[in-house]
């Protein structure tokens, strides 16, 4: 028994990441945070004995509201608000918030001026290049935080999958979403939701900080949406993939966006479409298939459609910024093609407001059919994610 | 002019992941680090003006060897060392190692006793609740960092996939490599390696934290290894998936391994396997199939290959315990069937070499064959990348 024993002892040590051993406190070593109480008030948790100032931001506090001209009219611009932690006598210093609605959340500690991750919750996000903490909060079924957890539904595959591109001269990684049933479907055929990242994203951004697959496997679940497959490529033409899948361990910025070159990547897309189509049992046609993107993707959406006029029924640009100027004959072919659905979606405070809006003013002026929504808040991922689940409930019908 | 000039720097400021204009320093604002230098030394670099004492925390430090007794024996624990680094003028603390060799190492910052990770360093792992940030070198082709890195090959695909098991009644998730010009050829069968984690792991630790995908892809490029699938499942029979994928945001402890149940892994085995053979182009029977696993999933490993005997020809325990005590009719059993290879594998300084040699000398003391492979070091991820480069290329021969 003794040799039992202290074998275990060993292995416990043993086995235990060894940096681990470490750290003053971590996960389960007695502090939870962030703890979401029963009326969805959190309370965040840090033990920082030797800091003589911690705050906490939030993407949940009061925004900070930066008010800045544009276009001739007064913009806002927000920030996610913070807030000063008290510390108790333990050192642990602790913050309760509001009572949230529910939603995908991120903080930071800022202990003493400097970002700290909370190690006491180990789900996190990067965007970019910046890591922050994340959790959730389902307030009841089908608000925007229930879309983004998991539920005992049926789940889709997320696949990581290289493609060939002879346009760009090179081999690329791209993310696909595939709906429950579909392996053992074959011969049914899927629509395709082409769905275009921000710049200095990649690939795996639609998938980690958009949720694609949660969403999607929720809105099939509840028959709101379609089942469709989600295709992500990666929308700077001069990368390959996403950060460690890519030849070098290069650090993403958000200069990772267009470039100067007359290669885009509108010019190399039906080398993805081409790959999908070969690859997977795709139902084809333009009202079979949709394209989508935030930021520079939502530009990148519209110009795909505007270069591509009869391959994409349903286009979505969401936090765009697409001028119509000198664009007047492209657009024109887009609406002589009828789509089945020209979607914009851009939130109040969000400094491309304008440049959606003139898109939508242009198209209103010459009877094209664009559908408009405007939400609360700004050039931020919470919007994306909401208007994904608008947005994809309206495809393939 | 003026317009879009006002318009651009709105966008520059919504664009940046607005938490990321609360950071002093971080990516792209001029510190590097981690700095690999010519002679493959590596400079750290952290801005902490404020600290009175900044440490560094490595797996390639010199290590703190720590001193047990187990099974009679005196033992060596290897934990990463630490060393403080020298603070300049401007606030930037420093440190340069030594040159080290091609590898993947991790390294955490440990300001006045506090983890914090590299804020100029996005590239990090986590192992069970435990993130590290991570930096790869690679000194020449073919040496360890080398396989760890991603380089002009063909790509496998790798993909989250969720499976019904009956056993277990429940859906669950595994994480599936498949080799460069598996979808392109149908008709091709392959062979199958089934790579299990270790306690309080899921199934994104062998991609993750084993660089899977790229080892194999480097192996079968330069045609040391034969094209493969890898099944990555999850080990743990309570849980559906990894954190983010999985109902609840739990939180991973190490009391994530073994049950209490009658019910373990081994039983629900079979749902894997037949998920597996009925989705994939796969050659099936013991000479085309595979299992090897590190600590839990090494023992799981072995304990899979003495319930099915006959299904796996060939059997990886890395940094495993299975003891032969109470076994001996189901280890003559798998030997009966002539497996391909056994093959152990364990770190001089680990605390379960004592098990590794006591089923190793059992089977020699009976004339089973089996290889076995001593490494330098102990319990950590270096030795499994190590093994599975090893064990990849006898598979299937």
């Amino acid at each position: 028994m003794k040799r039992i024993l202290s074998l275990t002892a060993v292995l416990m040590a043993a086995l235990v990441w060894p940096l681990a051993a470490q750290q003053a406190l971590g996960p389960g070593t007695g502090i939870v945070s962030p703890e979401i109480n029963p009326d969805h008030s959190v309370t965040f948790r840090l033990h920082a004995p030797k800091a003589v100032s911690v705050r906490l931001t939030g993407d949940f506090l009061p925004p900070q509201r930066i008010e800045y001209e544009a276009d001739g009219r007064k913009q806002v611009y927000e920030a996610p608000g913070a807030v000063d932690m008290r510390e108790g006598r333990d050192g642990i210093w602790t913050y309760t918030s509001a009572p949230l609605k529910g939603e995908l959340y991120s903080y930071s500690f800022m202990v003493d001026g400097k970002k700290w991750m909370d190690p006491s919750n180990i789900y996190q996000n990067r965007d970019i290049a910046t890591w922050t903490n994340i959790f959730t909060i389902s307030a009841e079924q089908g608000d925007a935080g229930w879309y983004y957890e998991v539920h005992d539904t049926p789940h889709g595959s997320l696949s990581h999958v290289w493609y060939d591109s002879p346009t760009l001269g090179k081999q690329r990684r791209l993310t696909v979403y595939t709906p429950a049933g579909y392996e053992d479907n074959p011969k049914a055929k899927y629509p395709v939701l082409y769905l275009l990242h921000g710049s200095g994203g990649d690939e795996d951004a639609w998938s980690d900080l958009g949720r694609t697959a949660q969403i999607l496997d929720n809105l099939i679940a509840e028959g709101k949406a379609k089942p469709m497959i989600v295709v992500m490529p990666n929308g700077v033409y001069f990368n390959q993939a996403a950060p460690g899948a890519a030849v070098n361990m290069f650090q993403p910025t958000m200069n990772n966006s267009r470039s100067q070159s007359t290669i885009e990547i509108e010019d190399s897309f039906p080398d993805v479409m081409n790959f999908i189509e070969k690859h997977y049992h795709v139902a084809k046609g333009a009202a079979n298939t949709a394209v989508a993107g935030l930021s520079m993707g939502g530009r990148q959406s519209v110009q795909l459609s505007m270069r591509y006029p009869k391959r994409f029924g349903y286009v979505g640009m969401f936090s765009g910024a697409a001028m119509p100027e000198g664009n007047e004959d492209a657009i024109a072919a887009v609406f002589a093609a009828q789509p089945k659905l020209w979607w914009i979606g851009v939130g109040k405070d969000d400094g491309v407001r304008v440049s959606s809006l003139a898109l939508k003013d242009y198209c209103d002026a010459h009877g094209y059919p664009v559908t408009y929504y405007e939400s609360d808040g700004g050039h931020i991922w919470r919007n994306w994610r909401v208007y994904l689940t608008i947005f994809a409930q309206k495809l393939f019908r």
